[in-house]
């Protein structure tokens, strides 16, 4: 909860979904998260949609495992598959995380 | 839409609202929203909310923008007045962005 993330990588994934296929996007978007969640360097995501729009932030160790995910076969595969019948638009983001705070009630 | 941020600076907001007081947030979180667009080096927001999770992405033309955004004096003064009621946690992380990509469903 309190992780300090200095120094990892983001990748912010802005989006706005069609409303299409709405299973084949569900299982395709789990697969995904767990198939990330294998990778070297993986370090988190933090997800939130409502209303057709998302924002999914994903963190890794360093640029190449961020770049590493991006050219997974599998995840290629499924982004080039699916992306003209999920999404409307999407955008994404790529950054050096330079400092992190964090707070909690107590 | 398009926009190519490579080189912005993003701060990225990950809470859990506690549900206490919504309309006093609600209202300070449009006040906050107008006030930080007014700012020099304000280059937009992203912003998505479900179920108490939120995650909101700023955008500032450098370091320095997002900085002065965090010392502002409404702003200091309203997250310091409604931190506790209105967040049971949140983290904030504060990225340099290297490169951005965009699609859009032709």
């Amino acid at each position: 909860m309190a992780e300090d993330r200095t120094g990892q990588v983001a990748v912010m994934f802005v989006s706005e979904r069609t409303g299409d296929d709405p299973h084949g996007y569900s299982a395709a978007a789990d697969a995904m998260d767990a198939l990330a969640a294998q990778q070297p360097g993986y370090r988190g995501i933090d997800s939130v949609s409502a209303g057709g729009l998302g924002i999914t932030l994903s963190y890794w160790a360093d640029e190449a495992s961020a770049v590493a995910w991006r050219h997974h076969p599998e995840h290629a595969a499924t982004r080039e598959a699916g992306r003209g019948r999920w999404y409307k638009w999407y955008r994404l983001h790529v950054a050096d995380i330079r400092r992190s705070y964090s707070w909690m009630r107590e």
